[in-house]
């Protein structure tokens, strides 16, 4: 079995990498915060001392980190994975980053003949916990191929989505949906509430038509009793978005409802709900029309 | 049984009173094609001379007209049902409309003690004709007990939502997910053809995550085998945007999102695509990207 490396343990790298550690791989781990790693050691990984290390002691090299500088830092920076990596080793970035930075990296990685996949998840820390991540994967064939019992580990619906940057692309079509679809169930929602009709009659007698979605099953039930505590942050998808509109603008799609959800979640973080769930975007249409969308006692 | 009149004989009317003959009940009918009563007698039902005369001959009394002001012309107008309606007997009206108008036509006609449900439906020409719509009723539950077994020879959901005018709130709020899904589903496509990602590799990797919804399913694959044939116009929707913005505005309820994609429709309608189906939404943005969303021959 291949000698994994993995830099970067926080609330979605910490139970990946314990889930590939179950599954018997060695592992040798890197974070810049010490008890993390201290954490994992215990569990009965390798510490290493840099991203370097870690690469120059392993084959294949996952990262998981919170946005695109901070991936071209540990894999291009000094003392990166670059700098150790062997020839013929595959970096597999799991973070959720722009596609066109995969893409930056593929490129210099593969002048030191280094392979390389962006693998982003979706699923947040519980399924991160359970192994059960959607994985949404941009790289070659051959190389799917020889990691998928590897990513199969940490998640069970495992995509080959197209070459390089394809997860990625994929990810942030993703998360323009359920933005946008949140927001959609919110105008639904808020309308109905200030029009005078209880909005869980509403919910019930169209969900199961063409209004249906998975985002109305997982969050309107939430918006009624009034649960907004994550989930999914008003401040990841926030994150998210910055990277769906700079690539709009680079590949030259405009995307004005993704711009306009936006706008709504730079409100609510202005009002102090960044940490709230996503969900929690209906706050912004309650605050404009002076209403609660609250399931009546009946 | 009761005797039944219907007013209204269009593509929707046409199927939905032929199934209550089917089922056994007496009808009177009257609209102003002509044609279309004699198609009805011809299957069995009995030609009114007027909205008032059919009022005069039957107990409850089924209204299905394009908008607004054609129900308040055939209910309170000249010659209308309220001239000619016993007391204690029923309207119901099978519209899509303005809430706000089937409130007022139902204190209307409450001043003549003629009792009134709003009933829209969803579903489209082939449910009208399965005798499958979804029915979304307004009015008073006993009201609803009464009509409710008549109602499901016309549909197979048939669920109250509340007083008068919750049927129509709830079809509204319907017809905003639907339009803003669609929506969520275009800028998601168009980015990732864009992005040089497979369309139809993204949405088999997103389908089953938080993004998932009714609308994918259905109109994401006629969107890359570029099937725009109706289902459902964008010029019907356009109505139904119509109506919801003005119940926004005289609720006080701000939709930016329904707004946004009314004037998308709009465009389209202005460049000729008023009569394709409102999946063809995607067409606003592949010409803002000078891109077609297609799946790629592998």
């Amino acid at each position: 079995m291949k000698k994994i490396g993995f830099i970067g343990l926080g609330i979605m790298g910490k139970p990946m990498s314990k889930n590939l550690l179950k599954a018997g791989y060695q592992l040798v781990v890197y974070d810049l915060n010490e008890s993390a790693v201290a954490e994992i050691v215990r569990t009965g990984a390798e510490a290493g001392t840099s991203a370097k290390d870690v690469a120059s002691k392993t084959e294949v090299i996952i990262t998981m980190l919170p946005n695109s500088p901070h991936v071209k830092e540990v894999v291009l920076g000094k003392d990166g994975v670059i700098d150790g990596a062997q020839e013929g080793s595959i970096v597999i970035d799991m973070s959720s980053i722009a596609p066109l930075v995969s893409r930056e990296v593929g490129k210099k990685l593969a002048t030191k003949n280094i392979r390389f996949m962006d693998a982003p998840v979706s699923g947040g820390e519980p399924k991160a916990i359970e192994g059960t991540l959607s994985i949404m994967v941009g790289g070659k064939e051959v190389d799917f191929g020889e990691c998928l019992s590897l990513l199969q580990c940490m998640g069970t619906s495992v995509v080959l989505c197209g070459d390089v940057g394809a997860g990625n692309v994929t990810k942030l079509a993703n998360q323009i949906i359920v933005a946008v679809n949140i927001a959609a169930m919110s105008e639904a929602l808020v309308l109905a509430t200030k029009a005078g009709v209880d909005p869980d009659s509403v919910y019930k007698a169209i969900r199961g038509g063409l209004a249906g979605s998975t985002v109305l099953d997982a969050k309107a039930p939430l918006v009624m009793a009034r649960k907004f505590d994550p989930g999914f942050r008003i401040n990841l998808h926030i994150k998210d978005l910055n990277n769906i509109l700079e690539t709009g603008h680079e590949v030259g799609v405009p995307l004005p409802l993704s711009a306009s959800v936006m706008e709504m979640m730079q409100a609510l973080k202005v009002d102090g709900h960044g940490g709230k769930d996503h969900g929690s975007l209906v706050l912004f249409y309650e605050k404009l029309a002076n209403i609660l969308v609250e399931k009546q006692n009946k």
